[in-house]
């Protein structure tokens, strides 16, 4: 078996077996196989596709090319949550305490935030002192101590997709279906899960815009789990404006401090829960929706979820009194505002160019290695359906850099339109897929 | 203009620009674009392909990439001829003395042989001394005076096609008409031609076994031509047999002998003269194929073509004297017979057996390192249509080394199929075809 015999078989359409697609990540991963074959496998593998099959053994494949959490000394149901990201989703910082509170283990590996989504390890580093970064048994240990863990994904786990992420990035084969599937999946299964929630968001926010082709990345990453016999459930949500009000990462966390005290933007509090029923379900800890959502309900109203919060965050170093003062985290020294121009009714509220916006403002990094500035941001007024009248405030930016402002200006304006007529508000959640026992 | 974007492009089945075109084959020349991002590339251009006009630019592109001939300063036209590739393809050494000694100028750049069909180098330094590498003022200057050159490619001509085959070679991208059109035409046009004939050969000894490929090849090429302005004429031809008796590599330079002499193998003087004829109406040097025809009679019943050889092989600084006695050549130590277990006619005496049998006796190279044995060979006595007797040789084998003879005769053996009923000889040449001004 050579890698051009592999290469030729897919460039031409056909199919390779499991031996194959085993020895083909083994062989990239120690060096075997070269960038420039791999590059010329995923561009063959881009326009061929990969079937079903394929794609669980390469996920496979991915998954075994480094460390694994080996968690099945802790007891209970491990079950974790993945968002394909959007603008303003933290929803992971209020699910993870609420969900921990009601008994399921959560291994959680979270990370950055590129381009214009904010990602969950950065906001969670403005608490300070809180780390992410663990070794594997660090790692089992504060999962056993406190049932949660909110860590970033370390340099052994999946080395394969972080070798064949930044291939892809710098050869035109990112946007493809299979191999977007089998990088989360990979990184996800590693974390060795009874049960998977998957947040997969269409909308201009989102990394998939189009709905069709967000419903394709969640049936494969389902039917992954379902070929596996891992349980996976999917969840399509709307990312066509920003979860919440706050897109920013200081003030994330205070957006989410407010979801735990029960005090939440209907849309935060609306996704957390669907997605922690899934979770609860899936972890065993209740029997129906309506069980769970008390359970949840539970945990807040009786704050034994704020209390896991400041549990997890003093666990991971962090400085839990921010909770009880989350003015005490980072905050912008300026404010601006941008306003309604006529009365109507909101048509939209663009998530993407208020994301975009953002990260100029610093609150994202457009290339990896841009630091954050955790004060900055944009807070939402007015979102789709929302009645305004002239002069009312549609966002706030908050900024430190006059420069960044000018430029995050006219886009951040450019995200509302108002219309004349009244508009319905947006549905959330539009469909659920699981996988097949 | 990214890389990234380009690949994004023709990945998604787009066209190039010109200017994107010649971008990328300079970026890739001199490493800005790297080996893994050109590789992704290459596997989008195989499968999407590249339309008449971007292929025309590719060629010019990579053609500009290094050193071109300039031969404006010797009077004449000139013309060269190249081949696809064949078993027993020895034509260029007699046909370019003969078409020389009618008087047009021939710049002409072969290869080694690889795999299963040998290369014209390989075959004229079998002659004691014979030398074909030259700097390009040494190349011109063998022209003016001799108006035949035998040469080699030099390193500084088309770097980008050496750098492009070779990732092509480790990649699974080879065998991609648009490419190996650009490969042979760029490295043909930077010889500074007013005219080329293209043998394009199908069969199974020739690099494209099929005709429908070999012959969009040829339109191909002769495409490149037109959009050029550079006159081009591809013949069409059979390689399922061996061209002539001879194959190996003195052998050959043997029978490139008894063809200056008039004495060939029918099917070596057929296609010489065919393609002769067209050299010489490229030339300017004859107006139809009777008068090309009857100045190439002349030529080698003169003597004179035998002549013109003699002065190419003294000018390239080779020992001439074995034109006067070919037995001088390098032969094999040992000889063995193939021969007919019943009567018949041949029907089958196919190249590839015998290409990659003489292959392994040492003829030619399974890996561009490896060395030839200048003596060892094939001689091919029944060719098909011929009638043969239960015991006629069929094929000699002229080996040095035991092992490899072990290897090599259930090869050469197997090439010979015998049919009861009789069988019409092949048509050599199946087909013409020429650009368009």
């Amino acid at each position: 078996m050579t890698v051009v015999e592999l290469i030729e078989r897919k460039r031409d359409g056909g199919t390779l077996t499991g031996n194959e697609i085993r020895w083909l990540i083994d062989a990239y991963t120690d060096g075997t196989v070269t960038d420039y074959q791999m590059s010329a496998m995923v561009m063959a593998v881009f326009i061929r596709g990969l079937n079903p099959e394929e794609l669980s053994v390469w996920t496979e494949a991915m998954l075994a090319s480094g460390d694994v959490l080996e968690l099945s000394a802790i007891p209970g149901r491990k079950v974790d949550k993945h968002s394909t990201g959007g603008v303003g989703d933290k929803i992971s910082i209020p699910l993870a305490p609420i969900v921990g509170a009601c008994g399921v283990k959560i291994p959680m590996m979270s990370g950055r935030g590129l381009g214009h989504t904010g990602g969950t390890l950065d906001k969670l580093e403005t608490i300070p002192g809180f780390t992410t970064s663990f070794t594997a048994d660090e790692f089992a240990s504060l999962l056993g101590a406190h049932g949660v863990v909110l860590g970033g994904q370390s340099e052994h786990l999946v080395p394969a997709d972080r070798k064949l992420y930044a291939l892809r990035d710098a050869t035109g084969t990112v946007p493809t279906i299979p191999l977007i599937a089998s990088s989360i999946m990979s990184k996800k299964l590693a974390e060795d899960l009874d049960g998977l929630v998957l947040d997969v968001k269409f909308g201009s926010g989102a990394f998939m815009t189009d709905y069709e082709n967000a419903r394709r990345l969640a049936e494969t990453m389902v039917d992954i789990g379902s070929l596996r016999g891992t349980r996976v459930v999917a969840l399509l949500t709307n990312m066509h404006q920003p979860l919440g009000r706050e897109v920013g990462n200081a003030s994330e966390i205070r957006e989410s401090i407010e979801t735990l005290h029960g005090r939440g933007p209907d849309d935060i509090t609306e996704l957390t829960y669907a997605l922690g029923a899934e979770m609860l379900m899936l972890g065993g800890a209740a029997s129906s929706y309506d069980e769970a959502h008390q359970q949840m309900i539970d945990a807040v109203e009786s704050g034994r979820a704020l209390d896991k919060f400041a549990e997890i965050v003093t666990a991971q170093g962090g400085d839990a009194s921010v909770l009880d003062h989350p003015e005490r985290l980072p905050s912008a020294e300026h404010q601006d505002v941008i306003t309604a121009p006529t009365a109507g009714w909101i048509a939209r509220c663009d998530a993407r160019s208020i994301g975009v916006g953002a990260m100029r403002l610093g609150a994202g990094r457009e290339r990896k290695e841009d630091e954050i500035d955790p004060g900055v941001g944009v807070t939402v007024e007015a979102k789709v359906g929302d009645r305004v009248e002239a002069g009312d405030v549609l966002g706030r930016i908050h900024w430190n850099d006059r420069y960044a402002l000018g430029v995050a200006m006219p886009l951040i304006g450019d995200a509302w339109e108002i219309s004349e007529k009244p508009v319905g508000p947006l549905q959330l959640i539009v469909d659920r897929m699981e996988s097949q026992p």
